[in-house]
C-alpha cells in the first residue's frame, strides 16, 4: 500500500458569487468543502483508482474534524495525529467569468516541538504497522516544523523499506533533500526557486547533488522531464493541449509515480502514467479527482522519448 | 431572565490580509472567529452587563459546533436546537486601511417543516422551563423558515407570559407583525424598506397598524424615535457624534431594552440606555460587546425629548 504523508492538510473552502466586488457585501451562491492538501489529493487520486493507500498528517480543531469527516465520507482510509493546534482553510472566492478566482489563504495553527516528535513517532508507527511499498510526502509544512522535516520522514520511511517520493518546494523540499528521497517532483517554477536555473536538467542534477535521487520535472503543458540517479534523462510529452484547471495536475502525476514505485514499474511506463493521470486530472475541475476513461484516453497519445531526442527546454 | 431566539445563528469569520486584490492570492495574517447572529449579539451583550440570559436558535453541523463552542468560551449561557442542516458562516476579509472590509454570507442550510416543528416545540419548552419576563427574537431567518414564523414565536412567548421584543427586516419583519410584539426595532432603512414611508413616525404608525405595539427606530448617530401604541412619540438623541462600527449597535439597543422591559423601566430611561448602549456598541470593534465605563460616560449627554419638542425626521 502506499502512505500520503501531509503535515499542513487544509479544508478548502470555494465560494461561488456572481462577482467580487472590493468593499462590498456579497451573496454566496453556493459553497463547496472538501479535505485538501497536496498529500490528501495525491491519496484522493490514488483511491479512484482503486489502489490501497492510507493518508496520514497532522490535524486539529474543528475544521480538522471537517477535513477527516470528508475523507470518510469519500472512503479514503486516514489516520492522522490530532493536535490542539486547528487545521487551516483556505478559501477561494470563484465569479461566474471563468477563471475569476481569488484566493485567501489561512496561516494554519504552529506546530508544537511536543507535535513534531509526536507526529514522527506516529509516522513510524504506521509505518511499522502498514508497511507501505511507498510513502508519498507532500506539501507545504506548518509553522514550527523543524527545517529538516522532511528529510527525518524520508529517512524514517526508507528505513521502513518504503520508497519514498517528496513534492515540496522552498525551503521544505531543500530541507528534505539531505535525506535522499527516491523522487522530488518539483515543477519547473519551483526548481528554479531552489537552483535559480532556468534548464530543467541543470536544475534537477543540482538538486540530486543536494541528495535527490530521481528527480521529475513538471512542465504543464509541455509536460514533464526525469532525470535518474546514473545521469538519464528523459522527456514524456502528452499527445495534445488541454484547457482545465491545473491545480492538483502535480498531485496526480505523484500518484501516478507513487503508483509506479509500489509495482517495480520501468520508469518510461511510469512516465506516460504521470503524464496521463495529471493530464486527465486538468479536464476534472476538482482538486484530487481524475476519470478513468480520461486517463485510457489520453494514455494512447503521450510520448516518451530521452532527451537527446526532445530535450527538456 | 432573557431569552434570545436567534433563528439562524452564524459563525463570523474574519480575515485579516493586506489589501484584497480580485484574482490574486492572499495570505491571510490573522484568523478571527467569533459566534454570531443578531441574537447572539443580544445575549452577548447582555451577558457582558451582567444580566441573566439564556441563547436559544438553531444550529447544526460543524460550524454549529464552533457557534456553541464559543458561547461556551465565553460563559454565554445557551441551549439551541440540534439539526442536520448545517450552520453558516459570514466571512469578512478586512484590509490594513481603515473600512476596507469585503463580506460573503453563506446561504446556510434550509430549514425543513420537521425542524421548525422541532424548534417551536423546543423554545416553548425553554418558555416553560425559564419563564423567562422578556424574548427577544432577532435576526434574519433560515431559508424554510414559515412566512408567519416569527408571529408564531412572538405569540408562544406571550401566551408564556413574556414581554417580546421583535428585531427583523423585510418580510420576516412583515411575517412577525401579527405576532403583536410589544416593540420591534427597525432602522430608518428597514422601515422604509417595508412601508415605503421616509418619516418615522409615520413608518412606525404603519407597523402599528400590522399588529406592532412600541416601535422604536434606530436612526443611526442621530439616536433613536419611539412611538408607543398609545401614538407618543418620543425622541432620543445621543450627546456626541461616534466614529467606530456600527455593526452591532441595533443590537446593543435591543439588549437596552429587553434589560428595561425585564425590570419595568419607564419608557424615557430604557431610550437613554438605549442610545448609551448602542454608542458604547459603536466604539467596541466587535459586534456584542459594550464596556460598562462607556456606557457610563456615554448615558449623560443623552437628551430624551417628544417629538413635539425635537421631530425625528
Amino acid at each position: 500500500m502506499i502512505l500520503t504523508i501531509t503535515p499542513n492538510p487544509a479544508l478548502d473552502v470555494t465560494y461561488r458569487v456572481a462577482r467580487l466586488v472590493p468593499h462590498a457585501s456579497h451573496r454566496v451562491d453556493a459553497v463547496h468543502e472538501v479535505a485538501g492538501g497536496k498529500g490528501v489529493n495525491v491519496a484522493s487520486v490514488l483511491h479512484a483508482r482503486g489502489l490501497p493507500v492510507l493518508a496520514t498528517g497532522v490535524v486539529g480543531g474543528p475544521v480538522g474534524e471537517q477535513v477527516v469527516a470528508d475523507l470518510d465520507a469519500r472512503g479514503i482510509a486516514h489516520d492522522f495525529l490530532v493536535t490542539r493546534g486547528c487545521t487551516r482553510r483556505t478559501m477561494t472566492v470563484v465569479g461566474e467569468r471563468e477563471g475569476d478566482a481569488t484566493a485567501f489563504n489561512e496561516p494554519g495553527a504552529e506546530l508544537t516541538g511536543a507535535d513534531w516528535v509526536a507526529f514522527a513517532d506516529h509516522v513510524q508507527w504506521l509505518l511499522r504497522r502498514h508497511r507501505p511499498e511507498v510513502v508519498v510526502a507532500s506539501g507545504s509544512v506548518p509553522h514550527g516544523f523543524p527545517p529538516d522535516g522532511y528529510a527525518v520522514l524520508v529517512q524514517l520511511a526508507a528505513a521502513a523499506g518504503a520508497r519514498v517520493v517528496l513534492d515540496a518546494s522552498r525551503d521544505a523540499l531543500l530541507g528534505g533533500l539531505p535525506g535522499h528521497p527516491d523522487v522530488v517532483k518539483p515543477n519547473r517554477d519551483e526548481l528554479r526557486a531552489v537552483t535559480g536555473v532556468d534548464d530543467p536538467v541543470a536544475g534537477a542534477r543540482l538538486l540530486q547533488a543536494k541528495g535527490a535521487r530521481h528527480v521529475l520535472v513538471s512542465l504543464g503543458p509541455d509536460g514533464m522531464c526525469l532525470v535518474t540517479p546514473d545521469g538519464e534523462a528523459l522527456r514524456a510529452v502528452p499527445g495534445q493541449a488541454l484547457r482545465g484547471n491545473p491545480t492538483g495536475a502535480g498531485d496526480a502525476a505523484v500518484a501516478a509515480v507513487a503508483s509506479g514505485l509500489a509495482v517495480g514499474a520501468a520508469w518510461p511506463q511510469t512516465l506516460l502514467e504521470a503524464v496521463a493521470w495529471s493530464s486527465a486530472a486538468v479536464l476534472h475541475p476538482l482538486a484530487g479527482h481524475v476519470e478513468a476513461t480520461d486517463i485510457d484516453r489520453l494514455r494512447t497519445g503521450v510520448q516518451v522519448q530521452t532527451v537527446e531526442e526532445r530535450p527538456c527546454s
